[in-house]
């Protein structure tokens, strides 16, 4: 379950690490578009579109459909809910991290003082 | 300006995209360690570690200092602000994307309803 949990995670933050994949979920975010359009939009090459469209849709980002020649792509289902929520338990553990080093501090300005 | 904070978010998200990349970064939050108390924790070579705590340093999310012979590992300035906002509005996206979805669907069943 872990195991699998951490493929999930590889893949859509290794999906993420791409400033033009992450352009393609946003603008899929405001409507489906075929692979072409994508190519067009991105100043691309079909192959290469192609290939950031298949690392999207393998991390479950994207989906696409094959209508006639037209390959249409959509968001898929993921919602990245894990992504999510593993940032905000490293949020946590960095704030709590940073308070204690903080009060460290403090404590030592205290004693200072009241030296 | 945007290109910064993207080059920013390629490494980052590239940084997480590895167990045991997320693995070190936790364990950093509970904790300080050196790179050999982190080789041993996570069974890898000296070596293999290193190469992971640089990817780590590159994208801000670690920084070390070298005392004697011994390299000490700490959680770096970055609170994954960036990462954290660039989710969030894509899941605003997913979400209006997905109810726009939900309310054709409801509307043609009313429209079969009324039918």
């Amino acid at each position: 379950m872990v195991h699998k949990a951490n493929a999930r995670l590889d893949a859509s933050f290794a999906a993420l690490s791409d400033p033009t994949r992450r352009g393609v979920l946003l603008q899929l975010g405001r409507a489906d578009a075929s692979i072409t359009d994508l190519a067009t939009k991105f100043h691309m090459t079909l192959t290469g579109m192609k290939k950031h469209v298949g690392v999207l849709e393998r991390a479950g980002l994207v989906t696409t459909e094959k209508v006639g020649r037209v390959r249409t792509c959509k968001l898929g289902p993921r919602r990245l809910e894990d992504e999510r929520a593993w940032i905000e338990s490293y949020r946590l553990l960095w704030d709590a991290r940073f308070d204690a080093l903080e009060q460290v501090v403090q404590g030592l300005k205290r004693k200072e003082e009241m030296e």
